[in-house]
Order: structure tokens, then C-alpha cells, then sequence
């Protein structure tokens, strides 16, 4: 496989969008992404969504948002994976590029929550679960994650107000970003007295219901380094690794196993190990799922993802520095989009772009999307051309 | 980018099904097309489905099948580009193999319509049209394809009756197939009197809401001319093009645009021309797609779709055989996977196993498989290795 960058970044800022609709947003975005690339219409175009076939009654967005940002024509296609859908997006296009049938292709995640009720919001997030042997019961997917956190606490004697430092860092971290839906720090007080949503997972161990869209455009690395005023972020690696959606069914509920293997599929195909990463973009939509990533990446010991943070540091000046713009927690979780988010700030950070959030020095980056409750979790590794 | 193989093919037979449930479906095709191929686990898994997370509430199909399968860990993702979406699972597919990071990939389509109810089903076609502009305005996927038959009919001055050769052929051809939804031949007679659904659009003219899951196993040809027992059939071209979803924007509403775009595109990857098909499987949705893909793809002049059928010849003996084992009208069309059954039939065909409807010295063959109204068309060139 040949290969590929990212020469272009695009999105909108996170929050409740009352003015734009779903292809506005969408198209918004790409546009974005392809003038900061400099090209007038890619090849292809992979889009990343969840729930828009439920939330606005609207499938097939590969066509509608290619049409709208005028590149009617092109080949197009949705990628979905629950909440993994905007990295699943990623690594189509990494592929078609990768493989030479694509030379330009655009990425881009969309998603369009806060139209809809609180009803159809949790039932449709609740897709990505089982919906035989999970949904059928009642649990919802915050009620799912709680049994997670729950398990995890009893089972290596954490504290809850441990968790408290991702929240902490994600709402810090979204301070400078103007994308971001929270640009508020928040203090541990806050964070221990927050309402619960789903005992243990209180309001800042959540991420937010919200409306989003990012992309990205990708081209061959050789042909990019010809191209005028790019500067390529190179993809050293995309690789996806499943689990049984089921949490009954899982060998083992806290190994993440999902994404263990996702890193290290990516990690080969890269040629780097943990110690070589230099920032990770985490799936924090619930603090339980920060602490995991940071196990199963390699990166803590088992049971000591929250001890990691706190010893080693996950600041902008610490060992390794984690949702630098804020994460799903404060930058925004608009689900089908979040995996694109995460490119689009690991992206932004290794062209050293970040402003007061720069992480010094980063040259090589990771970002793990997780779908449901870690039944697909796709692993990218970028680093600076 | 590597040459790339079919090396087995699954289904289930299509109709409604009662009793088995959505995954237990497509574990059956994929196990099916596994063991066609020899094959214990594939490297990745990639679905086609367009409405499971609104009929069945359930998205996430990639690792819950992969899961079902007996493959948990695996790669997999759902591809949507709504009724295209299992041509645009089988472009994913082949070009994951062909990129050179995976070597064994499995396609599943799967569609289950039959357990919702008919409102339901109607309004989860409609998400393939566009929500906004024309679902809004109360229009059914089956009316927008009248409109387009009306126009059709008056432009050209077709009378109806010209489209019962598609509804014939594609009965007759169903009758020798097990898999088919309906297996009985019908007379001009029935066609002529059936019932209107949308005029112009009659009972014989639509296909059938149905349930279904069809798979294939792909691999590089060279891997695959060192497996036992194999007859592959190689993968020449797959090619995709968009159009506006919405009808009123269309630049020509007879062109089918997109269906003309993609057909080149495969042809010219392929290295081939409308004249070396030897069998084409046409996405007979309805009638009038069955003749605007004939045009479209080259093999006749535009309005003569149908004269093109009734003087060529269509059926198995025909100048170019279409809907061989009853195609979309009488196989049966569950959405998502309806272009994976597309595929199995033309592949069915190249290895000589379509029984009393083999087409003789069948080669080269090709699929069409359209997403919407036209939005977006996937074309498979498929050859005997």
C-alpha cells in the first residue's frame, strides 16, 4: 500500500446547531478541509454517521453531502460503527487511497443529535448495543458503561473521584478551543459533586449530547509533497479490531480486549510501540473508557489507567498528553463525527498549529475511536512528514 | 493495486423469514461462503445493510456478525449507500484486499424487512430519498419511481406494456432458482392486469419486500491459485458514481448519470467495453430501472431500454442475459444485501454452476447496483480467472 496524508483539515464548532442542517454542517466541513488542502473536488468521498437514518429520516449521506458541496459525481459511500463510524470513515479512505484506485479522497463525520428528543436520542444511541440481549432488558448505553465503571472500582479498589482527572483535563483542554462545546475548567469539587446520570457515571464522567461535523482530505504522501503550501500529516497506521457487542459475553469485562488488539495491529503496521507515542487522542466519552484506552494501548498497567494520569501526566506538558482540544467530554461526542474530531486535533497538533494547547515536540500521535461499549475500536497513528 | 478474487460464495434462500433473526441470518451466509471457500476465519468482515438500526433497532452490524460468525476480533464495518449498499460493502472488500493489508475478506449483505411493519418499511425506504426536499413533501420511494417511469413513458411514447419483458424474464428465471422469492413464470396477461402500486408502477413492476443475507469471500488471485479446490473468479473492476438525490435537481431525469459514470469508470479499469458482457445482473428495483441501466451502461440508445430487451434478447439464450436467477423483481431485493446477491448470481454463473439457467461461454459479466433513485450506482466487473 502506497502512502497517505492528511493534506487538509476542516470542521465546525461543536454545540447545539440550530442554524445549519445535517448537509449544511456536512458540507460546511469538507469544504473547509478541501480549501485548507487547496483542492477544488477530491476523488471520493467516505462519510462517517451513526444516526441520521434514525435522528432525520436521512441514509445514502455519501451522495447527498458530496452533492452539496458540489462535487456531485464523485464516488461516495457511509461508514458506520456505532460510535466508531467517523474512524471506520478514516480507514476506508486510508484504503482507497493507499490501494491507488483514489488519488484525493475526502473524510468527513457528521452528526446532527439535538433535533431529536431525549427519547429518540438514547434509543437510537442504543443501537450500537445489543439489541437482542442487552437493549431488550432496558439498559441504556450510559447503563451499560456504568456496569463497566462500576466492576472496574470493585475490582481494583479505585476510588470514583479518581476518574475526576480526565474530566479535569478534557474541560481545561477546551478552554483554547474555539470548536470546543465547553471551554470551561471545571475543579475536583465539581466533579465529585456532579448528579449522577447512571451511578457511578456522574455528569463530567459523560460526554454530551451535541451536533458536530469534521473532515479531513487525504492524498498520497508523494504526490502531497509536490502540491504548494501542504503540510502532510503522514498516516502510519489504521486498523480496526472487534469484540463480541454483548458485555455478558465478553472473556474478560475490563480488558478492552477490542482495543488492545486494535493497537497493536497498529502499532506494527507502524514500526512504533507505546514509548514512541507522543500525544493520544482518547475516546473519553465516559471516564471509564479513558482509563481502559490508556490500559489496553499499553500504556498503564492493568488497573492503573487513573493512577498513570495522575503519576505520569496526561497535561499538555505531561508524559502523555490526552484530548488535547478536549476530548469527547469538552470539545464534543457528536457521535458518528467523533473519530473524524480526533484526526482532525492530532492532525492540528502535529502541525504544531494547537496555539496555548501545543503539545512541544510532537512528532508521532495516536487516536482510538470506540464503538459501543468497545465491541470496534479503530486505532490510527500519524506522525509529521 | 493487487489483483483481487472471488473464492466463495453463501446465502440464505430469500422470502420472509420467520425464523431466524437478522444476525442469525448473515452468520448462515457467511459461514456458507466460508466454507465454499475453505476458509475458517477471514482477516476482515465487511456488511452491507441499509435499515437494521431503524427496523431491527440495531446498528454496529460489522462486529456483532463478525461476533456471530464465530470470528470475534476481526476487522468489520457496515457500508450504507442505501439500496447500493452491498455493491458498496463488496468496493470496501475488494479494496482492503487489493491495498495489500488484508488478505482474506468476507462481504455479508443482509436486509430484514419482513418482522416490521409496512409503514415502517415504507419510511425506511423513503431515508434513501432525499428527507428534506422530497420525503417532506409526502412522496414514497415507490412514487418517485413512477415519476420517473411517467416521464419515461411520455418521453419516448413506451406504452406500459413494453416493461412486462423484464417482469417476465426475471419470473422465468427464477423458477429454476432455490434461493428465489417467487419461482413461477408469469404471462403478459398477469403482467398487464396487475394491480396499480404508484402509476404507472404496477404489482409486476416493483419487487418485493423480503428478507435475505448473501456473502462472498474474497482474496488476492495469487493466494488463491495456490488454495485446493478453488475456482476463482476474479474481480476486473469496481466503480462507483453519485448523482443529487433529489429527482427535481437532476441535470437529465433519463439519463441515470450516475449508473453511466460508474459503468465507465468499471470499463475502463477493466479494460473492456458493453460489448464484451456476456451477462449483466441490472438492479430491476422496478421496471424502469432495469431499462435506464441497459441505456446507461451503453447497451442500448437512450428511450430503447425496452426495444432493446424485446429485439436482443434478455433471457439466458439472449444477446445479453439480465436478472439471470430472477434478479431483484423475483430472486427478491432485501435492500442491503441485494448487492451481494448480485454478485453471487454473476459469480454463480462464471463458474458454471447456474444449472438450467447457465448462460453458455459466460466470461464477463457485470453488476449494477443503484442506491436510491440513482444517487449512487456501484458497477461490478466480474471474469473466470
Amino acid at each position: 500500500m502506497r502512502d497517505v496524508c492528511i493534506i487538509g483539515i476542516g470542521q465546525t464548532p461543536i454545540g447545539e446547531e440550530w442554524e445549519l442542517s445535517l448537509r449544511q454542517m456536512a458540507s460546511r466541513a469538507v469544504r473547509a478541509a478541501a480549501a485548507d488542502a487547496g483542492i477544488e473536488k477530491p476523488d471520493a468521498l467516505f462519510v462517517g454517521n451513526m444516526m441520521a437514518a434514525r435522528l432525520s429520516d436521512q441514509a445514502h449521506l455519501g451522495a447527498l453531502i458530496a452533492d452539496y458541496a458540489g462535487w456531485r459525481g464523485i464516488e461516495a459511500a457511509t461508514v458506520e460503527a456505532a460510535c466508531a463510524s467517523g474512524g471506520a470513515a478514516m480507514m476506508a479512505a486510508v484504503r482507497a487511497v493507499g490501494s491507488g484506485e483514489v488519488d484525493i479522497a475526502a473524510v468527513c463525520g457528521v452528526e446532527k443529535m439535538t433535533e431529536a428528543t431525549s427519547a429518540e436520542v438514547v434509543s437510537g444511541l442504543a443501537t450500537a448495543a445489543d439489541a437482542d440481549y442487552e437493549v431488550a432488558h432496558g439498559v441504556t448505553f450510559v447503563g451499560l458503561n456504568a456496569l463497566i465503571m462500576q466492576r472496574y472500582m470493585h475490582e481494583y479498589q479505585i476510588p470514583h473521584e479518581n476518574f475526576g482527572i480526565f474530566s479535569l483535563n478534557a474541560h481545561q483542554n477546551a478552554v483554547n478551543n474555539p470548536n470546543a462545546m465547553f471551554r470551561r475548567a471545571i475543579s475536583a469539587e465539581v466533579y465529585n459533586e456532579a448528579p449522577m446520570i447512571a451511578p457511578p457515571v456522574n455528569l463530567y464522567d459523560s460526554s454530551p449530547i451535541c451536533d458536530g461535523s469534521a473532515a479531513v482530505i487525504l492524498a498520497p504522501l508523494e504526490l502531497a509533497r509536490r502540491m504548494p503550501d501542504i503540510r502532510p500529516v503522514r498516516v502510519l497506521a489504521s486498523a480496526s479490531a472487534t469484540d463480541c457487542l454483548n458485555l455478558a459475553e465478553r472473556h474478560d469485562l475490563l480488558a478492552l480486549e477490542a482495543a488492545r488488539l486494535s493497537a497493536q495491529k497498529a502499532y506494527a503496521r507502524a514500526g512504533v510501540g507505546p514509548q514512541d507515542i507522543d500525544l493520544f487522542e482518547v475516546h473519553d466519552a465516559f471516564s471509564i473508557m479513558a482509563a481502559l484506552s490508556l490500559e489496553a494501548g499499553g500504556f498503564a498497567p492493568r488497573g492503573q489507567g487513573t493512577c498513570f494520569a495522575r503519576d505520569e501526566g496526561i497535561g499538555i506538558t505531561g508524559r502523555l498528553p490526552i484530548s488535547t482540544m478536549g476530548g469527547l467530554k469538552a470539545r464534543g461526542h457528536p457521535v458518528g463525527a467523533t473519530g473524524v474530531y480526533e484526526i482532525v486535533d492530532l492532525a492540528t497538533q502535529l502541525r504544531g498549529e494547537a496555539g496555548a494547547n501545543q503539545v512541544r515536540d510532537a512528532r508521532i500521535g495516536m487516536t482510538q475511536n470506540i464503538g459501543g461499549t468497545g465491541a470496534t475500536v479503530i486505532t490510527h497513528i500519524l506522525a509529521t512528514a
